[in-house]
């Protein structure tokens, strides 16, 4: 009996720990996206959601662990919110340009306040060597991979052609996608959106078999 | 007498003044490519220096107008590096595509240790309102205003279709110009200005009456 009745205990402070850490790294994205990975302190996120700045402490150790464990949590939200809506459909053009429209829309509706958390972060840790910027660096480049891969399923399915230069052109569609997040951010104006897409249905079609596989904008 | 010895030694100190503000402005525009704007304190800068803090500190005052001033001289860097080489060209396409070579070639060279200003600028102030964002923003308007125009008068002068769509064309060739210079600074790698390049020429292609008026890829 005393044995359960401490394990309980200890399961109940394990899970208040995992949700005040949810909670924290909740607000961790939010805060990073605007202002920055270097805005994050222990401090800071404690007293914005009225917690002891001990407790947070505990639950993350240095001010690293805790920009790591951000990324990590907004790399989460951004495979729910891009990559897997991806999951189901059929390989081909459709499934590529159904990826963008669902980056453009993460992007525009601003799953994170400050716009793409990964267009920011890269910013803020590209010149500056460390765990951050392996990371961030990783992230970005899973992401062009799988890309890469989605457009090599449609040229297995006949949709593109084979002599595409895969990597060419999801630097393109990337490029675009990041620049209508960016100016977007920066001028709070939309008609980016609308630019970014019409360029990449271009590229799209300028790559598929039948460039009747992609809408004719973006709906 | 005593008044031309009391006004040199006002000219000198004004002049000493001048020459501090300079180094302590060529460090800030360093410090502030590679860790961002947020970065850069009077006391960092006059360490680094080996100046007194009171001395630098008498020179800005404020930590805003410090960055207003590292954002000022960077425009004035971007303008000698960029702009200022394709002022005596004719107008026309070659003139366009040099404006993007000598871009790419600004981020390439890295002017600025962290790759270009403003792309680490905008992506640090983009979603924080008042005078940095706003100075930052107008400086990205001025570049891409500037590239709007540069296409007009290859219109007027008979190399760019008419129909051409300026803000499309201007939005996308500066999507890859941002993307080559993001890629590299955070993957340490140049294959992204070969690959800016031919995306550009390929824009440039289409949008020129002429195809041949552009170099089939980057000298």
């Amino acid at each position: 009996m005393a044995a359960t009745r401490s394990g309980a205990r200890v399961d109940g402070r394990v899970a208040r720990g995992n949700e005040t850490r949810r909670l924290v790294l909740e607000r961790a994205v939010s805060v990073a996206s605007v202002e920055g990975l270097d805005g994050l302190t222990v401090g800071r996120l404690a007293g914005d959601l009225g917690l002891s700045k001990s407790g947070v402490f505990a639950l993350f150790g240095s001010k690293e662990d805790l920009q790591l464990a951000t990324v990590r949590t907004a790399i989460r939200i951004f495979l729910e919110h891009v990559v897997h809506p991806a999951h189901g459909l059929p390989h081909g053009m459709d499934r590529l340009w159904r990826l963008c429209d669902g980056w453009l829309a993460y992007s525009q509706t601003r799953v994170f306040p400050g716009g793409c958390f990964f267009y920011s972060a890269a910013a803020e840790y590209d010149a500056r060597p460390g765990r951050l910027h392996d990371t961030i660096a990783a992230a970005r480049r899973n992401w062009s991979s799988f890309l890469e891969q989605t457009l090599r399923e449609a040229q297995q399915a006949g949709e593109a052609r084979q002599d595409a230069d895969r990597a060419q052109l999801v630097f393109e569609i990337c490029a675009l996608m990041e620049m209508a997040n960016g100016e977007s951010v920066l001028h709070g104006d939309d008609a980016c959106y609308r630019m970014a897409a019409r360029g990449i249905l271009n590229r799209l079609r300028d790559t598929a078999t039948d460039p009747a596989l992609l809408p004719a904008d973006r709906a």
